[in-house]
């Protein structure tokens, strides 16, 4: 069984497109997938219906306030143009019949894809394990990555 | 004889250009190299001489305008000012004998680099197989990506 | 001892830690780790306290005050707002203990990650080498490239 390891740097709804279009394919051929979220990423793993348990300092609730709360905020990397660019993107994949970004995620853990979330963002951007979504499988360091990817027939970083 | 796969995602110059620099460093030195271009990368294989042969769509004709209209029309990731920085880029290369963007694509068609476009892009952007540059091979989906990098010693994801 | 090649093509603070923090990760499990700088990436490792030896020309000296001079004058890509953001981000970097940019780069040198700069990037953007700091091990083509990518187990772009 092929295996992929894919480093989910970015929060950009096209990249994180790309990362999920990848690892679902490959899901789909019985391949081994993890995905690795850190940085801006990590943020599109909050489920904007769960609320941190612990109070959070002025840092992290800025960090909250002005990253993604979930998938249905990402924004395009290009063309954004305010968020009309990414409306059009989105009314555009909906009449093509393309699953949205969440969508996607959803197939993915069905399909089988590991959501592995890195500890050190959660950490300088203060959010709490339980703020994540029910996708997500664990929260590692780079150690657990480095072990993945080593092993890995194909490795990207997006 | 290695085999390097790359996924060129961006339309930047910049970026374009890594991947044409490394895609042709291998391709010279005998490797077996396959670019799979999608979403913003796409628009730099468009033909700016040929037209589509199907009407097109509203949305299908916005994104025509506004994605850059094959190499010589994309643009600098960074300190781009309004095309200035990519004009001065695009000076500078010249002076010191750096070849184009297109020229690099030219370059790497004649070494047997690959060129393998993401059919899912095509949809969602309205782009007909018709409009696309000469140095494509072919129109395929992710499976055919993940077939190839399956059996890659590099991949690499720009 | 498994192997990691990264080219880092960012010369955002916020890709440049990503590429850090996973390559001393891995140096420190005793890894072999080399690092290709390249075009944006590569003024991260000018010396600000270094003097270029040889007179420079215009665009030369335009690079050299438009560039990043060294990791402390490096931006996040996202949310940066006129320098605040990142300003921001480093203060709650520290507050939460973690290294610098540049204490990172220091890291990885004492860790024994190799560092080797591109010389085409050189070459464009007029830069010398000795401006480059201490750390640098070597100037290089994309040739050299190839030939650790190709051996390493797992290469990233970044």
């Amino acid at each position: 069984m092929p295996k992929l390891s894919i480093v989910m740097f970015s929060g950009d709804m096209d990249k994180a497109m790309a990362s999920m279009i990848i690892a679902n394919g490959a899901a789909a051929s019985g391949w081994d997938v993890t995905i690795f979220t850190t940085f801006w990423g990590t943020a599109l793993f909050r489920d904007p219906n769960k609320k941190a348990p612990k109070p959070k300092d002025t840092m992290s609730k800025m960090f909250g306030m002005m990253l993604p709360n979930g998938p249905d905020e990402a924004k395009l990397s290009k063309m954004n143009m305010l968020g009309l660019g990414t409306r059009m993107m989105k009314n555009r994949m909906s009449a093509k019949k393309v699953r949205t970004l969440r969508g996607m995620m959803e197939d993915a853990k069905e399909l089988g894809v590991r959501f592995l979330v890195c500890d050190l963002t959660m950490n300088i951007m203060g959010i709490q394990r339980e703020e994540f979504s029910d996708i997500v499988d664990d929260f590692v360091g780079v150690g657990t990555y480095l072990g993945e990817a080593e092993n890995a027939d194909v490795n990207l970083f997006i």
